[in-house]
């Protein structure tokens, strides 16, 4: 693992995936999972899909953390769902630097996130729950806060 | 609904789809489910990965059955599974007329499904059960039987 | 639609499904579509995954709701999405009669849904939302919870 | 069906969906399927993934047409497909009023497209196909062609 | 890989995943494919839909097996499924404990499943082949089996 | 990584995959990614339907390229997708060497290529492309192209 400074960019190469394939599990159990799972310190979770034998759709679990999680998740998984086992392997992760800034918009300003790769912007969004609080609060479709925050983002010189 | 003879080309406007969103069932009993509404009668049972409220996995379950059918394909429904409500509405069904014709193979005659348009051939295709049984039996890949079977469908100058 | 009591059961011949293919809006947007369209009182709102053309992985968002909330639906469709049209069509769903039960646990007590088709009990299912409160507060895996209450439930007589 | 000006808001009702299920055609045939059903005039042409007896991954084609157009395309599923039946039902589309404007870029003017709902417009989105041929051409990472289009759809009056 | 006796807790990392993506093969191939996999050794083989090139919609088949069924696996595969090149890659499997009770009910006794970590029960389960033999025989919805059954495994002391 | 003439059986030691996770960009730019990357050298690239948190229908992206097109892939993912950060692990693939013979048909000779084991044939398959230009060109059910390609394959003596 490189050392690297708070949101700098960099490769950490100190993550696992773990998989479990599950059948025997309702899926209104599954969301309360995924939720355990993301309170405890998972990096991802996410749901697959899957055809399993005998006739059988399942859901493959995946689930993204640090090393140092492993064992963490793997109680919660054992404790929280159906499964007998759970499957793990490493795996590296390249993350670009990330800064934080501030628009100026009609419903204040609002959190704009970067994304830099060798110390270039390649990535530029909003926060998108600071936009759903705005369109929630103020009664307005959601793509007309993206529209306004665009607008404002292309015409502050700063970002650039 | 236009009568026809047996396994002549129709249009079926007496049919139905069935539809029913689970998220409170395993997976594995979904498997059993399907079986049972084939041996009563259901034309199709199938299975669809959705995404429902709450970061819920859940399946929905669609089956076509005749109108005649209807009501006992909604009462394996309740009993079977843990749904307090299905929904249904009208299809209608268009259908080939089907020939079943026999072709000469190595391993015996095997029966080959034709299906029709207007009197014309427009669907031909060995039966899969059968080709199946003779890779098991014969322990031969089953790409190979289908080479082996297109091959005599070719050269049976009846069938064209 | 046939005239039935509160919770009674019943067949609804009212009910609209409508349905949306997406492909230029982003996941995220999505989820907070589905809680837009629940506030406003649709009976329910799911996504499938859907292949679409020029290779593009799309959502077809589906939504159940009476008649006479179409038009807020599809107003809530357009405004909210990016879609420049919605399809539906009518739909029949036939509902089974709901009861509420309360069931003693050592955590006080739950209720338990059922659900009756001509009068006999085809549904018995405690609140998932008590049971998963449960769970959070007294830090139990949700399996302990069920197994509590399914105990529970089998040693009322008044239940069956 | 209301009568309507080209491009005007309307409600048709002489819309059908057709579907078939497959599971003996392999995805490469379904591909070039998709593509002649569009060419013969499908409004729209999908594939969802479903769970079929014995196993069987399956693919549940979509197709939405016109009533006038409904022989024809159960021509070419029957001809190109391994269907020997397919299924329809009618529905009813919601189309709203569709405007082209041209936005003025760095890269030339690009068409705009808007949905207008009882005159509002609801939907404003820059040609894809535009958008991505641009991208294309100057080797510009199609992210920063839509944030330049955003930009220059807010600043132009005439556009609200 | 630590020693271990029959069924008892243990790390294995002597596991393989095998990869193949299908675009070329019928669905009803697959589901035979899946019953060789499992007959010749493989620990489970899942299918996942997945949105390949030139709009196919494709199957992605996933085998887990030990190092040692490795180059089997490989050959079933070759053989059977039309591909012309798999991946593979190590993985680790924590698999619990497991310890088989009878549980007697109205039907006889029927086997639990229990799965410990670290000696403590986490997983508790009626195997469901024997519920649904239970269901089919005496013609029972498979809910009220499990009820019973839930209720037997909450009343034997000795379970816990 | 084994040396190997071009086109010879292998095992290739040097491949890895990448996989990113999507939920905040539309569908139709996915679909020209895929384009990209494939044009950039990526073996496969390929989607796959996923649940993410709050409730957002996700993609899935995964491709598979060799370790010296690690860096290239990753540069055009963190352009051209959303994402803040990719993952990736090595994996070994298995290909078969691969033979290319001409058979004659009425429309011409056409490819087929085969796909050897040990030096023997598993994998025998007509072009897919030159298969759907024949029945582009002549009009012809492309099931109907292929029954007279199989039917040629099968006659022709130097193919076995």
């Amino acid at each position: 693992m490189i050392p690297h400074p708070p949101n700098g960019e960099h490769i950490d190469d100190q993550m696992v995936k773990i998989e479990v394939n599950l059948d025997d599990i309702p899926g209104e159990w599954l969301g309360y999972v995924m939720d355990l799972l993301f309170e405890a310190g998972a990096n991802d979770v996410f749901y697959t899909p899957i055809y399993m034998k005998k006739n059988r759709p399942g859901i493959l679990l995946q689930l993204l953390c640090s090393l140092e999680n492993l064992n963490k998740m793997k109680e919660i998984l054992f404790r929280e769902t159906t499964t007998l086992g759970v499957r793990y392997y490493p795996l590296t992760v390249h993350r670009l630097e990330r800064k934080f800034l501030k628009v100026a918009t009609e419903w204040g300003a609002i959190t704009v996130k970067q994304g830099m790769l060798n110390g270039q912007i390649v990535q530029t969004a909003p926060e998108f729950e600071e936009c759903k609080q705005i369109a929630r609060t103020h009664s307005i479709p959601l793509k007309k806060v993206y529209e306004q925050i665009w607008l404002a983002i292309g015409q502050e010189e700063n970002l650039e």
